[in-house]
């Protein structure tokens, strides 16, 4: 089907995929990782799709990242065999963890030593792991400055025969704050710098040739040399969002997916206009714009390929369950119609696609996404 | 299964229903609807199970509303017959309009000459149509004091044969700014007192006997005699939610719904403990408690036949994708262990269960929701 066929059949939110975008965003970060010699490991938990999965082998990727064991065997399912759970090893899916770990390469991260004694007890196949260092993001991970408990730790994951000790690894979420890339840049050097600083005293302890991972999409597609670290585990590049163009990660031509919603109700007092598209679409997540607009996605036009620029000054500026309000500048009000179809650019596309549980590709190719049971 | 087992089982992001409680919950509403005389017409879209559904026709209820017209066809699919859809008229869904208003009674709602011309040239069967007023909310439809606009409507409802002219209808969505029940009378009477003066003046100018349906859970639980209007449409009652017991609409002990969530790791410097339960399981939907704390849900620990009373200083600070970080008073720090359970009573329960798809029960009986396809 055209993108205009499409456009046609949308009755009620969707979230709409350009593969294109996609795949030049796969292709870039691809490249970018290559020039600076470091593994690529793609942290699959914004796109949870098999077949996006496979446009990123397509470019050479062996290993990827998932947020949840159930992600991870998603994944294996799907031909998958590196798979590192970049999240806190959850002691009440060790069956899960065992049978991942008897069919693939599974790498958990730890950082206390009760999770360590514990998957030293009920560990059956073995695992990599990754020591959960707090750079400065402050949400998980050992203290950077707190050498003795990291050394402890790599000496009780060693002792260990189905734990191997292959190396630290941050999230470095702060890089959300930043604004251009310089400041981005400051917070990619700081986290190194304390990832060396830690990595030097468990090597002059004896634990040598660990490697360093890091995570976050804005350091990843912006700091031009990675080759400080080993591995980069990017996420969000795939599709990118209107968080990610606010902090300049990329333009908002970037941006890959984009929610359509039929124009249900125009208010011209207060020049609002009522969308089908709420906070169980788009997510409840917002972000300060550069206009210091607290908004909830940007808005654009159908195109016959398939979608315009952002307005500048027409926003997403609240959402209830099914509605989204958008505050429109006075000279677009007439440019957006009841009965029509705005595309909506989400601010966080991770958890816009998680509650989707479909993307749409332009021409009407529905991909489906890891669908998970209640128990 | 015994909650016990159920709870051995637990091990990812699961959300709890407590059956007694929901059951209470919505037997109060019925009868508290029955004592003013109006008509109890809940609002589905919290819960959104044809099994949910069930408890509630078990009292005697016979019309409902939903936020959707997918969530009104897997109603009519489920045995209910009369069904307003309390979101604007879309135009795009027109089609699901028309096979919807054959087989149920039907009701829509609409603010626009626009919507009310293209209803009148394509509606194929009959529907009940609500005027959307806005009391207060300032979030849809035309403004109580827009007189004439509200007369030219009718008249060009009613000039239409296709459309019945059933009543106005608001959702005094600003009750949840409230903090306590005076506060809650006060938006209630002020609505009312809205609508009178426009049903008085649609009377004189001929539009006699339309009723009254307003929409609010804190209205709809908290006032006494409700009979000033028609019908009431509370939807939230049904789960509650901490939000709900922040502004004082119901107790801790009402709440219906918890999710229970893995306790991952614990960090003693910030007295904070990270659970496997972010924003795709809760929602980033945020409340400011009683204390003034920005706050995404209250944290209760497992007991034996549920969950036990909320802590009183401990609750969930922030989320990502798939953590969740409570901030725990130094006293509760020992009483979260990793590798154990807490449950979670959600900011907002409409979220939440849209979010997790599925209840379970507290003896394990999983209860399946409404589910949407792509396109």
């Amino acid at each position: 089907m055209t993108t205009q066929e499409l456009y046609e059949r949308i009755a009620h939110p969707t979230l709409l995929l350009d593969e294109a975008k996609c795949k030049r965003n796969i292709a870039n970060m691809a490249a970018h990782a290559r020039a600076s010699g470091v593994r690529f490991r793609p942290h699959f938990k914004t796109h949870q799709s098999a077949k996006v999965g496979e446009w990123i082998r397509a470019e050479g990727v062996t290993s990827i990242a998932a947020s949840s064991l159930r992600m991870a065997a998603y994944f294996a399912d799907a031909g998958w065999d590196d798979i590192l759970v970049a999240f806190p090893a959850n002691w009440r899916e060790i069956d899960l963890i065992n049978s991942l770990a008897s069919r693939i390469r599974l790498g958990l991260i730890v950082e206390s030593r009760e999770t360590v004694r514990f998957l030293g007890s009920h560990l059956q196949h073995p695992v990599d792991i990754w020591l959960d260092v707090d750079t400065g993001y402050h949400r998980t991970g050992i203290d950077w400055q707190a050498k003795d408990e990291a050394v402890g730790l790599a000496g009780q994951i060693s002792a260990s025969p189905m734990m191997r000790l292959r190396g630290m690894l941050t999230h470095s979420g702060q890089s959300y704050k930043s604004h251009n890339h310089a400041e981005i840049k400051a917070v990619y050097d700081e986290s190194v710098g304390r990832f060396n600083s830690l990595r030097d005293h468990l090597a002059a302890t004896g634990f040598t040739g660990l490697e360093v991972s890091l995570g976050d999409t804005p350091s990843c597609v912006t700091v031009q040399d990675l080759s400080a670290v080993e591995e980069v585990r990017p996420g969000n590049f795939v599709y990118f969002d209107w968080m990610q163009v606010v902090i300049s990660t990329c333009t908002a031509d970037e941006v890959a997916v984009a929610l359509a919603c039929p124009v249900v109700t125009k208010n011209a007092e207060r020049n609002q206009i009522v969308v089908y598209g709420g906070g169980v679409h788009l997510s409840k997540d917002t972000f300060v714009d550069l206009k210091g607009r607290a908004t909830f996605g940007a808005v654009c036009l159908p195109t016959d390929s398939g979608w315009s620029d952002p307005f500048e000054d027409t926003y997403v500026v609240s959402l209830s369950q099914e509605h989204g309000v958008l505050q429109v500048a006075p000279e677009d009000f007439d440019r957006i119609a009841i009965g029509s179809l705005v595309c909506i650019l989400p601010v966080h596309s991770c958890m816009t696609a998680d509650l989707m549980k479909t993307v749409v590709t332009l021409n009407g190719e529905e991909l489906s996404m890891l669908h998970l049971e209640a128990l």
